[in-house]
């Protein structure tokens, strides 16, 4: 298929790259000039700007950028994707943003005549390169179905989570939720130690008992319980403590839109936000163990 | 073998009948005439008092009962079981009370010349019935390997935690992360449907990506979610709230008294005993999602 | 002098009104026919837009708006004040919005040759009739300066807070501690009920020890201790439980721009939240002490 | 009068040295050997155990203890004051312990006949030396008419506050609202600060506004605001963050006994243990402000 691809970062890059591995012609936009040659390298041809890629002859448009900011500039901007692209062409972003926006500028790609799809994923950078993705789509039953093969060439786990938005819908919920059970481990570990307990046996109980969840067996903050996760190597790695603060700002943010309350969502955003403050955004995730821990 | 056995209630009743089953003589006392005459029944043999059951020839004493209060008058109570007992006697107290009462009481019993074993469970009633409770143990590991066989006539699953007090820390951190994550899930599945998604879906997305947990997958607090679950009968039966308000002020507690934040779990308390001042103590924990919901 | 006055609500309209009395001559708009009658019948003249009141003859342009969103549409849209107004005009905004856009507006306005202060009030509709408001007031000092007479014929207390985007700052940082302390006196009096003491004797040690505060002394949410303030005659009247929830969301979203952690002002705005989904957003907003008694 | 007096630490030493200049016969007690020295060579006369005071001819006996198990084992205690004490002597304690233990040990007194108030101080080792102390009062009225002229002698604000345990519940209900009013001005100033507002203006708005407490008027935790603070002098001397922790930990002990919330009251005393973790429990309780501030 020929395909346009916005956005060629950690994450876009290896993506663009997964695609073209899979047979299909790419031409391909990013304001990063290495990015583009990488991409280029890899058979991508460049072009010179979002309305340049929009009136090449592409199937499909895929977007991976920043934030909300980043998506509706691209789109909306008065020298947008929208303002040039045939209708038809099926767009396809994968960026993590507001719901909200999401539904925005999938309206006014509908109106455009163009079918859109909002398509977040996880997985990480790690995933990106592996082409084990998984992603969380919003949109018709239909254009799902067009976008399945396609997405499978980058992802392993391709699940259609509903209408238009409802991709971001099932990605900030999540990992919302995700940065509530980090925290709640940080602190029944923590907790344990404290105690008296060895963290070891500490996550055996847990994870075969009712405080079981994925921070816990899978990616436990506590250091040495785990070999492979960041814990065991200095916090490094892994998805980054401001990346889940900024998802966790989108979580709290759709829920004032909607007055919903998320007292626990909340407060967890607040304290990656003092652990941010503090010169440790950096570090991954499961770092904000050190809130609970005696400095050394 | 000889047992002794205090605290005939809705935990205790059962536990001691499945130790009847497995062929043990049993010595029970209760303040309930009608839980001790239960007892009798199913073949045990009623004493008068904790003094009384201390004098009879026992080798092994089990006791089930309500909080820390309870637990240091029967034990350390001027005609209490210390005063009584033999030298000797392995003495497993199976209540949920705080690590340091307990080990408090294990000191005392070790300066008797007792070995005492904290043995706190998980399972609810109908594990207690089925006999497939969870034991989470704090003691030596010669007294976890006396105790082992009896403790698995009534449940399935026995773990070593380490020293005195340490099965008490296991339950103690295991439920306080339950208490968060339930709340997490509330949360996360309140938003997700407020913005629209489907409650099924969302589920589905959520189990087998990073927010995956036991309150998501085997206990959802939305309704429909789960056939089996309280969610879908009105929130009766399973684990009380007030129950989750007890555990999450035992782990507040002992968080004081070592000086260790837990500021998600202080939360999570304090959740819990607006959602018991509003009424609502007697349902299923996992009902605390109505704080989240529009009163219908 | 010859005033423009754009937003003539329940704030907007009696602002409006004491301008009059004090002599100026306005010319008004509001997209309500009958808040623009009210206005003209006290002596204002009416226009048909935005752009029309812009090309008048005025001194000085002031607005009193909802929200940030109306702000921008007013002053930055295709057909709004800066494409319009004649160089040299002073441009007050007085409605409460987030710092940023208002120093996002500021800056177009400066751009376009308007020097420009935010200048949001407290004090409520009762103020606002009585011509006793706060105003904060952010921008250049030389523009404070001829600003202030004319503020000083709508309020009683006029603020220089700094540069432009301060008086919002000075309102927001304001309103979330009042948030915080209103909730904090809510919890100090029901404990101190719940744990056997007298409202009133409470509250009088309160207002003469280190607990004091405006929330306690002026506006206590206990009924019965404050004769005049709205817990004594049902809550109703006073300033909004959904007001302050919308200024708690522009501090945690302002906090959130500067990553700036605000733990107590998230949480309080999340509490804020779920007394609006229960149905009370309506009622005056130290009404958040109900969610501290039992229900009756 | 003839008085006993127990307890000579940094608050009760100085309280006995004024009751001594008032005129009035003390006979004290204290474990530590210098601090009893130093009240014999202010004219005191030492015995050498609780016991011992009970039994010389007093006919008030006064106790300034660091916590409910001091107070409990001094008055309760099998050689304890209400062991040897005459009936009638009028008993004063003024620690700081939960309402409910005051109340127990109250209760054990008037069974033997003796009248007990309890009567907390607030105004720090400063108050205790000038005899400028409140002191907040639980007991009878006629109780109260008698102790007032002594507790005179030591400070100058005497609140009746009802019943026996009254004056401890005035105590935690004030000090847990003064911890909750410290993080918000905390919060309040540094979020408008990183937004860019002058320290000081935004304290004067505040002070004349809605936001006005103590904590900001009186005591601003922000360096610079206020030249006498211990904000301006590095956050010495004053209340000790291990001090407002430990006040914390009895409102929020004492609203888990009757199940009241306390949300933010919770959350503040999560915030003083962590600052307790990270070593700077013994800064003044204004220094909570550090959380909120980039590391220099």
């Amino acid at each position: 298929m020929n395909i346009g691809f916005l956005g060629l970062g950690n994450m876009g890059g290896p993506m663009a790259r997964n695609l073209l591995k899979a047979g299909h012609a790419l031409s391909v936009f990013d304001l990063s000039a290495t990015a583009v040659a990488a991409a280029v390298e890899a058979g991508a041809t460049a072009v010179a700007s979002p309305a340049e890629l929009a009136q090449r002859n592409v199937e499909v448009i895929i977007s991976m950028l920043p934030a909300s900011a980043h998506v509706k500039a691209v789109y909306l901007g008065e020298d947008g994707l929208l303002a040039h692209v045939r209708p038809g062409v099926l767009l396809i972003d994968c960026s993590t943003i507001d719901p909200i926006s999401a539904r925005e500028v999938a309206k006014a790609a509908a109106e455009h005549g163009n079918p859109m799809l909002d398509a977040p994923v996880s997985g990480g950078t790690g995933g990106a390169e592996a082409g084990t993705l998984t992603f969380m789509v919003g949109g018709s039953a239909g254009d799902f179905a067009l976008a399945q093969p396609l997405l499978g060439a980058m992802g392993k786990n391709i699940v259609h989570c509903g209408d238009t938005g409802n991709g971001q819908v099932a990605k900030v919920a999540n990992n919302m939720l995700l940065g509530i059970s980090m925290i709640g481990v940080a602190e029944a570990m923590s907790l344990g130690v404290a105690l008296g307990m060895d963290a070891k046996v500490l996550a055996g109980v847990i994870n075969t008992s009712s405080g079981r969840c994925w921070s816990s067996d899978t990616y436990n903050p506590f250091p040495g319980v785990l070999e492979n996760a960041p814990a065991s190597r200095g916090y490094s790695g892994g998805f980054g403590s401001d990346l889940m603060l900024k998802d966790l700002g989108l979580a709290t943010e759709a829920a004032r839109a909607v007055r919903q309350p998320v007292l626990l969502g909340a407060l967890a955003q607040q304290l990656y936000q003092g652990f941010s403050l503090q010169g440790h955004g950096g570090l991954d995730f499961s770092a904000i163990i050190e809130l609970y821990r005696k400095p050394e």
